[in-house]
């Protein structure tokens, strides 16, 4: 299946997104641990996306993706549907334009995560996931209020949205004067991927793009071998719940399958480690999912010869869960 | 009792140090929560030095302090006795300089303590502290090998050093437009304090700054009250163990008694609690003591009509602490 060109972000996209985030994304820094750095026996550079407004990359598509939607229509609203990161980031980024928000999600989702979309000004409309379609609930409110729809990671502003880390990485890699051989980013629907292997490929093509996924969750390894879009299997679990897509977006596979290095699954127990290793080295709290591309290097699955950069895409984490990670729950 | 001049940092001193960490220290972002503020009716900037080398901002001043030593004695090293966060400061900086450190500790000093002060090479010295004196021992180090000694806090340019954090605020708090009315610190043996303040001084002298320190450990407050240095009580204890400097340094009382609008005393629960929202706002890790001067804000004990810079000091803690913040443990 051929796709459009004009569908997939370019650099031209990425760079006009940092533009449009500069002063409203934070530039989250690159940190590194000296200690951690003697353990492992190379330069291990960490882009601690949980500093980001919401507490995870998502802001910087849904803010990208809103800047792009015509005046016009931009004050009717955007709708979501989502039930962690991306409905945060939805909602911060309406609320950072002061235009409304709806976000779908399933009445049994965690009340925290309710709760913290509704502070950020947003309507939550709650929907039964096993008798009602999500879509279908979202096209009836894009119908009613002629509200726009941003998805989660199949959408061209979006992915250049998150492609910013890219270009923010290679300028804080350079600022330091590493050399850098490979970036490891946490992937699920793979947008933030896309974005960043879109921002490498113009600006440093011979770094190494690898992905990190969930070991049951495993689809763009998998999609990568088969050469097309694969699922995963209906009943698998993981606690690394920001990445959990059910198989690769056709748009972001698209892109993804021509510049990634390889994709390298993580067990929830490695992800629980990377966590405790982010809190004794850098002090960060990351949740689950977050955690995969540093448990990815910390395992040895991902080897570089130089410097390697390490996405931790999010900390949005109950305390239970991160008593567990350290030992304590 | 006169302290000469010289012995005292100037604002010039914190601009020289700014340009020698330059590169050095991790430039630290100042972060915000838009869920806090709102819920506190008014802007909370903070500045998360537990993302410093060595996991506080104790880097700052002991590199800095190592810049102005003599090159022919520099090589011959430096010594600190300190337990805990200087430790590691000292640590870390004598190896940036490619010099030996050794560090005096008690021998009953925790051995994740003494490990990760032993990780950045130095040469650990356990004493006896009930049969021996640290200074003592230091004093034998001293005069053994000619390295000189780096004090905690009662010295001219490790405070300049800490205060190159009140230069990064206010450029930080400029570059957001924001109004500052207070700025609060962590409060132990005041070297930050003062290092602020002398910024503050020269840089914003309409801004409030606040001491934070541990109830039981109110010395600055009681100092400030008396208009003479006081002590705590022998037996006092606290979980702020950061912060438990037994009566203000002599220099650094001479400028925080002129400087600060007041100390506020924290309980080791509202100490925890600043740890669980730092967790939850910021997913951040903060220490006890270092969560003391948000603690002062989210207690109302400081509370300002326009925005409020905090100063996290550290996030040096273990996971079965950190677990009790978060009630997990």
């Amino acid at each position: 299946m051929t796709i459009a060109p004009d569908l997939l972000p370019c650099f031209e996209d990425i760079a006009a997104a940092a533009e449009a985030l500069a002063g409203k994304a934070i530039l989250t820094p690159l940190l590194e641990s000296p200690l951690l750095n003697d353990r492992l026996g190379f330069r291990l550079l960490l882009k601690p996306e949980m500093l980001q407004r919401t507490g995870s990359f998502k802001f910087r598509g849904a803010y990208n993706r809103i800047c792009r939607i015509p005046e016009a229509d931009r004050r009717r609203g955007v709708v979501a549907f989502s039930s962690g990161n991306h409905a945060q980031g939805v909602a911060a980024a309406a609320r950072a334009f002061g235009i409304p928000a709806t976000i779908v999600m399933p009445g049994d989702a965690p009340a925290i995560k309710i709760r913290n979309t509704r502070s950020w000004g947003a309507e939550v409309v709650l929907y039964d996931r096993h008798t009602e379609n999500r879509d279908l609930v979202a096209d009836r409110i894009v119908a009613q209020t002629g509200a726009t729809l941003v998805r989660p990671y199949d959408d061209r502003f979006v992915m250049a949205g998150q492609g910013t880390i890219g270009i923010e990485l290679l300028d804080q890699t350079a600022a330091i004067g590493a050399t850098l051989d490979a970036v490891v980013v946490p992937c699920g629907g793979g947008g933030m991927t896309a974005g960043i292997a879109t921002a490498l490929a113009q600006r440093a093509p011979n770094v190494a793009l690898w992905a990190a996924e969930p070991e049951a969750f495993d689809d763009t390894r998998r999609s990568l071998a088969a050469g097309e879009r694969l699922g995963n299997a209906p009943g698998a679990r993981s606690i690394c719940d920001s990445l959990l897509s059910p198989m690769p977006g056709e748009l972001t596979f698209a892109i993804n399958r021509q510049r990634l290095a390889g994709a390298v699954p993580v067990s929830d127990a490695e992800a629980l480690e990377a966590m405790a290793a982010c809190f004794e080295y850098f002090k960060l709290i990351a949740e689950p999912g977050g955690a995969v591309a540093l448990a990815a290097v910390l395992t040895g699955r991902v080897r570089p010869e130089g410097a390697v950069a390490v996405v931790c895409s999010g900390g949005n984490v109950d305390p239970a869960m991160f008593g567990r990670a350290l030992g304590t729950t």
